[in-house]
């Protein structure tokens, strides 16, 4: 029973991090880890509940903190649920989103306090951080044509271009855990990207 | 537009909460003021949507954590869409169960970090504070007798005891605001009391 290797995968809506999800593990299955695939909002019963919540394009009323705080739950149920006990029994976790994208979107995008959005971030996951996290960029105007318009992703370009430099602003203070790799190529030539960038940890 | 007086109600379930607020709101409205009737978790619609996965009997798992932050959440998108509204509109608020519920069910009950439970709840609220608080005291065997069996009213009543030593102690901590009203007697004798303690401060 090990410490099991926490990866996460950040971009925008469409950005293409589940087929890398995939990618990634498939990759390192072959390699013999034991890969639990998981995603935030919604990877636990009761967040898939919560998720309804928050994407629901009919929900316009809800404030900002609100949102917050509906993240920072599904969060803390799907860490306490998920993501610890697979990381105790030495899996490698690879989770779609984490905290990086309520300061992504809730902060740079919303313009929310950030610490604020850390201090509750970091209570609701026990001070959990990943140890790797893979940011795919690419151009958001690209990435939101691909998807299906929820509640969130009906925002603004001008609002995801905030998104994005807020990602980029988590890479340049934390270059050693966050990577950011370009999206644009094919799934090959991105999925060899990230598989290079997580061998570097592992 | 002025500012109106914000009452909330504190206790145990089946204490008599909601009958005694609306024979408050009932006493006040005859002395001229408008008053706005209101109660945590589910004030709001998309509250209820919340109420929902906090109360339903089938979520045993959920955590600590998500419990707290649902129950924020609630109330952030309650003081945003409906509390401070009517406040800003010189309207009596009288709100069934506040921030003091957090901290005695939660805090003192599961025995949760008081000062994070308040941090958290000073932010989703903006730092609202209830210009006076009235809990209504019993002994929670009683209350519990009257009460439907939800999630949280299948605690065991050793964890009701805790709560309602929660009460009494944040009563010690601050009198000013924080009125301990016994709930023992008939409804006419309890909304007596209740209304003195209101007469104090309007």
């Amino acid at each position: 029973m090990g410490k099991g290797l926490f990866i996460t995968l950040e971009g925008v809506d469409g950005v293409g991090k589940t087929t890398q999800a995939l990618l990634l593990k498939a990759a390192l299955e072959q390699r013999g880890h034991q890969v639990v695939h998981t995603f935030e909002p919604g990877g636990t019963e009761l967040g898939s509940r919560i998720r309804q919540l928050l994407l629901n394009p009919e929900h316009t009323e809800l404030s900002s903190m609100t949102e917050i705080l509906l993240y920072a739950a599904d969060r803390a149920q799907h860490v306490h649920e998920k993501v610890r006990p697979a990381l105790a029994a030495g899996k490698t976790v690879i989770c779609e989103r984490f905290v990086d994208s309520s300061l992504a979107y809730q902060g740079y995008g919303l313009g929310l306090e950030l610490a604020a959005i850390e201090a509750v971030n970091h209570w609701a996951t026990g001070g959990l951080k990943p140890d790797l996290t893979i940011y795919l960029d690419a151009d958001p105007a690209d990435c939101l044509a691909r998807t299906k318009k929820d509640r969130i992703a009906q925002r603004t370009l001008e609002y995801y271009g905030r998104v994005r430099a807020g990602f980029l602003a988590i890479a340049q203070a934390e270059p050693e855990r966050f990577k950011v790799i370009s999206a644009v190529g094919t799934l090959e030539q991105v999925a060899s990207r990230v598989l290079k960038a997580v061998e570097g940890v592992i």
